[in-house]
């Protein structure tokens, strides 16, 4: 899947604030991208600031390949996914990041993929989305639709990291609890609510189904059960101790 | 739904620098979250540069409101989701946002739900980590899994919005041709094949079948149909005119 992602190019054109730099570098690196071409950032960009902000990606940083124009930072790669904001002409033909991602994957298993995205202020003009084989309009809010660079090109990776199934969830260290289990933890219970007296007899029943509900309602692990167990045969312990001690 | 929205809270646990809660304000707004709680920023926390990071945001930031512990700011809500980068004990149990959004939606429609942030250095200790009813962990690279404050706001506040089904694509503007409309078209392009002398009579078929599998290879709108048969149109147009001169 390495090579998956390799094959995979951040590209900012005109990027003007040195901080933005910087803060897409982690956010590609945290998507798992390393690839990134600078279309003629603007000169008055602050590179200490973008060290800063690239925090551990400055390695991306510092191996980003600068070109002048569009085309010679696409000129190897087989799809160009371009990023617009504006509705408009053929904009209204932009898909989202979470439907290109699969396709991404796909063309990038044996070809180089561009993700494209403008300046801060004007984002890419039609003569850059021309070069683009696909556009991409990510889904915002209309309270304020416009994004920041670093985030835009962050979500394009995360939705690209989410399709590859890179990511494995840790998990519950233990296996969920069995019935047989779960039924010896609600005995203990059940004698703690008569022991302590927290019900009468005849409502035992009826605040056992309280219970058992509540401790239904997500999933309960050994480890989980294990704990309610403990607890309950120790309540008991204690209760029948003073009860000992009282009666001594 | 937007009552929904105004019942998501995000919460930032000791922010230290501000200008990533002004880019947190812009992201929640993204995302349509508005309501934004502060628990004791960082004192030196610059908030000029917060201001600026917000954009249009500004009011978000303007209409925070400060407490000084975390149990303040979720004092009123029924569900707090606490984001953690570090694996470890009770970490294990962590969900990802992807998973967590619809339920945040679910629970918003009658509740107040907290989406808890921890300091861009040690993120939420043990004791904070408690206080939440959830643990999200937010996928990402090995290579660098330490997000920015930031970007970790704003793809929470992301998965929600995708998962409220808010966004509605612009789509084509006209519908997908018929058939009838594309032969007439596959018509046209056979007799450029002809006129033009691109292919031998015998060998039209065959080239014919590639130009279909080229177009057939993604949609073709209404609108994609009428450009390429017009296209098709006026080349035959112009060689026949130009036999015509040639002729005269």
């Amino acid at each position: 899947m390495e090579a998956v992602f390799d094959n995979i190019r951040v590209v900012l054109v005109r990027p003007k604030y040195g901080g933005n730099i910087g803060a897409v570098c982690r956010a590609m690196m945290n998507g798992g991208l390393t690839d990134l071409a600078l279309v003629a950032p603007d000169p008055q960009a602050d590179w200490e600031d973008a060290r800063r902000r690239a925090h551990s990606a400055v390695d991306v940083l510092d191996r980003a390949c600068r070109v002048d124009t569009l085309q010679d930072a696409l000129g190897d790669c087989a799809a160009a996914a371009g990023t617009t904001a504006r509705p408009g002409l053929y904009r209204a033909h932009a898909t989202t990041p979470r439907e290109f991602a699969p396709r991404a994957l796909e063309c990038a298993r044996a070809n180089r993929v561009a993700l494209v995205f403008g300046p801060e202020d004007k984002g890419l003009n039609n003569r850059e989305l021309a070069l683009c084989t696909d556009l991409l309009r990510i889904p915002s809010s209309g309270l304020y639709p416009s994004l920041n660079l670093s985030h835009a090109v962050y979500v394009c990776a995360y939705e690209i990291f989410m399709a590859s199934g890179s990511f494995e969830p840790e998990g519950e260290p233990t296996g969920d609890a069995a019935i047989e289990q779960r039924e010896r933890m609600y005995a203990l219970w059940r004698e703690v609510m008569a022991e302590t007296g927290f019900a009468e007899p005849e409502k035992i029943d009826h605040m056992m189904m309280g219970l058992r509900r509540i401790f239904s309602r997500g999933r309960l692990s050994d480890n989980d059960v294990r704990i309610l167990l403990g607890l309950a045969r120790q309540t008991l312990w204690a209760c029948r101790r003073r009860d000992g001690k009282n009666g001594a």
